[in-house]
């Protein structure tokens, strides 16, 4: 785990949270993406080392749809950078921690991803991502 | 806003949460501190160019546990760090946000903090700090 590598925003409306996020920022989104797979829409802000990511449903049964109906828009995930995904997944299993993906899986901005089960890290859902070289 | 500071999480047991996030980031918080005007016990761990906050409740009227007995444990807000603090509060409410403390207050880990309602920010709430020098 070497930084956040992103902060993931669960929002209803994209287009909306894009200008409110451009007007906390002061710079609009460096790139939007849509992973079909997880059903959303993604918009990605620099911010120095870190980024946010903003996360609309583009369907019901979407797991952002799903948050945002049980708890509303907010924070939905923390990403970590790691330089070896496999690695760490390998090393917090010893540890304890519950991966839902002992896989990585593709996610959005060209990364190896593997999500932590909330139950296991105090409520918070963890992300693992890795860079695809 | 120069990068995510850090990330406050809403713990029951800082002593029992300390364990978890060490065995998650390999390495034990650098500080302890106790908020008292906040009803606060805090740890801090490094990572990378971040930081977590970890935040336990040390009486009722606390945020934190007003916050656990609405949501659960969990994240519960995102700090950027600034290098104006005053300039920025100034600037963001031209923008339209709303900030919870026009004046700057002293807040854990030598900083000067203030926050804007999640309101109008998507359900997240946001801190901004700057170091005391």
């Amino acid at each position: 785990m070497r930084k956040i590598e992103h902060i993931g925003i669960a929002v209803k409306s994209l287009e909306t949270s894009n200008l409110l996020f451009e007007k906390l920022f002061g710079q609009p989104p460096y790139k939007q993406e849509e992973v079909m797979s997880e059903g959303v829409k993604t918009s990605f802000f620099m911010n120095g080392p870190n980024k946010i990511e903003l996360l609309e449903a583009t369907n019901d049964d979407s797991p952002i749809a799903k948050f945002i109906a049980k708890k509303g828009e907010g924070i939905h995930h923390i990403a970590f950078d790691v330089e070896d995904i496999v690695s760490e997944i390998l090393r917090l299993k010893s540890e304890g921690f519950i991966v839902l993906n002992e896989i990585p899986k593709k996610g959005a901005d060209n990364k190896l991803v593997a999500f932590l089960h909330p139950k296991g890290t105090n409520g918070v859902l963890i992300e693992l991502c890795q860079e695809i070289k």
